[in-house]
């Protein structure tokens, strides 16, 4: 697989399964959701905003992304939902490896630089540095309408791991009417 | 990481708490384990025997090792447990490739052959071909004292997966009074 393959595969809605591992309590969290991953063009405001952010060519991008996600989880009362834009910059010596720029993290709120590689068996990594934490993702197809994440937060020296999580995300072939 | 490094690091007990997403019902499967694995010598019987069966040299054979495990889900009361002995046989052209060996599948109950390859990312995958379904597992390290193991059992024909698991498995660092 390519990794051009790899981002026009993950567009579309998804039905999302995740349990959450809280390792230390060996604690389970269940959550399901639906997430939208939705193509957009380099020209968008919201893509050419986060280039300026980040002081990057816009014609150095491939493949930008809106990620949409609503849930709801056994642990916490409040609907888990978001939203961010995601622009990768793909490596020019080496396209399997490249900088994943978004407009917000998922663990803390300052815009965070994410590294990631897809490796020679079709696994996607994202890793991703934060104050105080680091985060590693890890997403592969089992077929075209079938993705798995797991996801692991770890303390920022890199050696404590804290959570991990993994999710069975399943493509919505019926779309919703509009 | 090579091959002889993932065995190795195996060994030990383990701590494991899996989740189990059986994906037409959204359904949650929590299961808390103790995993053991025990390294073998290539003179043991039970790793002669399996030789035996499958036809195989016992000089052609690499760290074989016992798994035992023993645990408890939400969805059974019955108690969790087995032990099975598997056996690796490196492809002679290439180590980090080659076939599994094991007394007892874990989908049934007749011996199965599975094919085993360490990717560049350091994560193994284990294929396994049943009469009527198969199974794919991937294990990979967090650090030496965390590892994690996504599981999926596959309709024969490989499209449709019906079940995924997720295990976070943590060394157990004390060793239990014997």
């Amino acid at each position: 697989m390519k990794i051009t393959e790899f981002f026009e595969q993950s567009i579309g809605q998804w039905r999302s399964q995740r349990s959450g591992h809280h390792l230390a309590f060996a604690h389970f969290e269940e959550v399901l959701s639906t997430i939208d991953i939705e193509a957009l063009n380099v020209e968008e405001p919201e893509v050419l905003e986060i280039c300026k952010l980040y002081d990057i060519d816009p014609a150095s991008i491939t493949h930008p992304f809106r990620m949409t996600w609503e849930g709801e989880s056994d642990w916490d009362d409040k609907p888990l939902s978001g939203s961010t834009v995601l622009v990768p910059i793909p490596d020019p010596e080496n396209p399997s490896r490249g900088k994943l720029l978004r407009d917000k993290g998922y663990a803390e709120t300052i815009p965070a630089v994410s590294k990631y590689h897809l490796s020679d068996d079709g696994i996607f990594t994202l890793l991703t540095e934060y104050d105080h934490a680091a985060a590693e993702e890890r997403i592969w197809f089992a077929n075209p309408n079938l993705r798995f994440r797991v996801a692991m937060i770890k303390t920022s020296d890199g050696k404590g791991v804290t959570t991990a999580s993994f999710s069975s995300e399943i493509r919505s072939l019926s779309s919703p009417t509009s």
